[in-house]
C-alpha cells in the first residue's frame, strides 16, 4: 500500500542501541558532539546580532539554493577544509544527513552503488533505501581497499560510492592522499560519482586534502556540516558540486525547502567573526586527547588487536563475541556502547564502536574496564 | 543518468514570476505573509529565552518526530484550529513543504491520485512527482467539486487525495461542511487517503472544522504550518495523524533529519506564551481587510465575472487574455502578479493570482487600476 521507502524504513539501531543505552552511566554510545563544547553564548550573540541587523528578513521565506551571505561566507571558509570552490557550486542543506537525502533523490532510482564496509548506516540509508544492490568494500588502516574496488569496476558499473574519508564513522581511519586522487581518476575512468561526506574534517586535524580537491572532472560531490565543530541543533551544511548538479539539487531542496533562514544567517554571523575556524585546532586536540586515553586503555586492558582510530568521536573492536550480547551485559554494568554490526554490509557480528565523544577521560578508563568485564561474563 | 525526480524537476513557475516580479513596484504577486506582521521582538525574546533556559541542549539533534515540550505545546493549539487528538499524533516537520515532502516519500510510488484544479503547484510537486496520473478535480465556490470526485471513484482507484480547505491557493475558496464529512466517507468508502493542507487555518477567521476533524477511520493526515501566523523562516510544521502513519513518517524524517532544534524550543515557548494565539483574530482581520479593499476594486473597475475569494492572501480571476502575455505588459507598467495556469492541471491559461499579501491598500487599487490597463493593451 505504500513506498518502498515507506515499506523498508525502520528504526536505525544505532538510534535503538542510544536509546537503550541511556540508561547507562557510561555513554561511550553518543554520535553527538561534547555538549560542553558548544559555544552558547557566541551562538546566542549571534542570534541577536542577526535578529536586530535583518528583523523580519531574518524570518522571511529561505531562497532556494542558500542565503547569499552565507555561499559567500561559506566560500572563504573552504580553505580551512583544504577546499577551493573552482567551478563549483555552494549549495546550503539542513545539515549533512539532509545533504545526502537530497543527493540520493537527484541520483538514485533502484541502481546499484558502492560503499565502504563498514559505513555509517544512518547517513547512508537516504542511498540505500534508492538502490537495489549496495557493494561493500572494506577499509584499512588506510581507508576504503582500493583494490578490491577496482576488481569490483572491472566487472561491474557502479553508480555511485559513498565515501567517508576523515576520522570515519564507525572505524576511525583516514583515507590516504594516494588513494583520494585515484579514487577520482576511477570516477572517471568508470563513470560514477563520488559523494565525499566530510562531517569530522573541522575537527580532523592535519588530513590530506578532500578527494574533492583532486576532483578536475566534476565527479566528486563534497558534503559538510557544522554539527561536530559548532552544534548539531541548527541544522544546517553545505554541499561542494559542479555547477549542474549543484543547481538541480537546489531545485529538488525546493521539495522539503527545510532549512531555516535565521539559522542560515547565524552560521554566516559566526563564520565571518571566526567563530567557526578559531575552534578547529582546539576542538581537535579536545577529541584527540579523550581518543588516545581510550586507545591507551584499551591497550593497557589487553585489547591489542585493533585499527588504530586515528580521530574524530570512534574506535573499532573487535570483541570476539557476540556484540549485541556483551552490550546487554555492559549496560548491567551501566555502560553503553553501540554495537557494530548494523555498520557493516557484511561480517561485524563481533564489533563494537566505541564513542569518546561525551565521556569524559575518567569515563573512558572506567568504561574500558566494565567492557572487559562484560566480555568475561560471555 | 539520474533518477525520476533529478529529471522531472524543474524550477516553479510561481518562483519563475516571484523572481521576474521583483523589480516592479506594486506586489501583487507575493505568496509571502506581510513583513510588517512578523512579530520580531517576541521572537527575539523567545530566542534568548530558550537559550538561558536549554543551554546547549538548545543545539543538540532534534530527536525523530519532534521535539517533547513542542508536542505538548502543539496538542494544546489543536482546538484553535477547530482540532483535538484523538487517536492521532503529532509529528513535527521543517515547515508544511517539509510535511508534504515526507508524505509524498511514504504514500507514493507511481500512483494514481487525485488533486484539486487548480491546486498549488509547489507544494504539490512533492505528490506529482511520485505519482503517475494526476486526476483533477474542479473547484467551485464551496471548494473541490465533491460530485466529480464521486463520478471519478467509481471508475478509478486513487491512492489519495491533496486538498487545501481553508483559503485556497490559488483559488480563495473555502470547502464547505457537507463537502468535508462527505470526502472522509468516501475516503474510507473507496480505500484513499486524503492530504489536507491547511497552512491558512490560523488566519482564516470562522471556518467550518478541518476534514481530520470528521475523521472516524484515521484517512485523513493533516498538515499545519506556523509560516503564516508567524514568519516563515523558522521552518517549523506539523503533521496530525493516525499513529501508524505518524510514527512512519517519523522514522522517514531520520532520512533528512532537517527539523532545527532550537527552532523547535522556540514555537514552543512562543504556543506556551501565547504570542501565536492571540495573534489569530488580529491578523486574520488584517489581512481580510485588505481582501476586501481588493475585491471592491476589482468590482470598481469592472471585473465582475470571478469566484469571490473568503480568506487568506488570494484572489483568482479570469483575465480572459492570455495571463503570461498581460504579465509581460502589466511588469512594464510597475505591478507584479502570477499568471496562474501553473497552478491548474487543466485550463487555467487566461487566470491571474492577485495577491494582498505584502501589498498596502493604496497599492492594492493602484494595482487594480494598472492591471485594467495592461489588460487594455492585449
Amino acid at each position: 500500500m505504500v513506498s518502498r521507502i515507506g515499506k523498508e524504513i525502520e528504526i536505525s539501531p544505532v538510534e535503538l542501541a542510544s536509546r537503550m543505552a541511556k540508561k547507562a552511566k557510561i555513554n561511550l554510545a553518543s554520535g553527538s558532539p561534547d555538549p560542553k563544547l558548544i559555544p552558547v553564548k557566541d551562538i546566542q550573540e549571534s542570534y541577536i546580532e542577526v535578529i536586530e541587523s535583518y528583523r523580519d528578513k531574518a524570518f522571511s521565506y529561505p531562497g532556494a539554493g542558500g542565503q547569499e551571505d552565507l555561499i559567500r561566507e561559506i566560500e572563504n571558509y573552504l580553505p580551512f577544509l583544504g577546499l577551493r570552490k573552482g567551478n563549483n557550486e555552494i549549495m546550503v542543506t539542513s545539515g549533512a544527513q539532509h545533504a545526502m537525502e537530497l543527493l540520493g533523490k537527484y541520483f538514485l532510482e533502484n541502481d546499484v552503488i558502492a560503499v565502504e564496509n563498514p559505513t555509517f548506516i544512518e547517513t547512508f540509508n537516504a542511498l540505500k533505501l534508492r538502490s537495489s544492490v549496495n557493494i561493500p568494500i572494506n577499509l584499512d588502516q588506510n581507508g576504503l581497499q582500493i583494490d578490491q574496488l577496482k576488481d569490483i569496476l572491472k566487472i561491474i558499473s557502479i553508480k555511485l560510492l559513498y565515501v567517508i574519508p576523515n576520522c570515519h564513522n564507525p572505524a576511525g581511519v583516514v583515507l590516504s592522499e594516494d588513494r583520494r586522487k585515484e579514487l577520482v581518476e576511477l570516477a572517471e575512468k568508470y563513470n560514477f560519482y563520488i559523494i565525499e561526506d566530510d562531517p569530522y574534517r573541522p575537527i580532523a586535524g592535519k588530513v590530506p586534502p578532500p578527494i574533492k580537491y583532486f576532483d578536475k572532472y566534476g565527479r566528486v560531490v563534497y558534503v559538510s556540516s557544522f554539527s561536530k565543530i559548532l552544534a548539531p541543533g541548527l541544522r544546517v551544511g553545505f554541499i561542494l558540486a559542479n555547477k549542474e548538479i549543484a543547481e538541480k539539487i537546489a531545485l529538488i531542496e525546493q521539495l522539503d525547502f527545510s532549512t531555516s533562514t535565521i539559522n542560515q544567517y547565524v552560521i554566516s554571523n559566526l563564520l565571518k567573526k571566526g567563530v567557526i575556524t578559531s575552534r578547529m585546532e582546539y576542538i581537535h586536540d579536545y577529541y584527540m586527547k579523550k581518543l588516545n586515553i581510550l586507545k591507551d586503555s584499551l591497550i593497557d586492558e589487553g585489547f591489542n588487536d585493533f585499527t588504530r582510530s586515528e580521530c574524530g568521536f570512534f574506535q573499532l573492536i573487535d570483541l570476539k563475541k557476540d556484540s549485541w550480547k556483551v552490550f546487554e551485559e555492559a549496560l548491567k554494568l551501566g555502560l553503553s556502547f553501540v554495537p557494530a554490526s548494523p555498520f557493516f554490509l557484511k561480517g561485524g557480528e563481533t564489533m563494537a564502536r566505541l564513542s569518546i565523544s561525551v565521556a569524559t577521560e575518567d569515563e573512558i578508563k572506567t568504561g574500558v574496564k566494565l567492557l572487559k568485564k562484560a566480555i568475561s561474563t560471555q
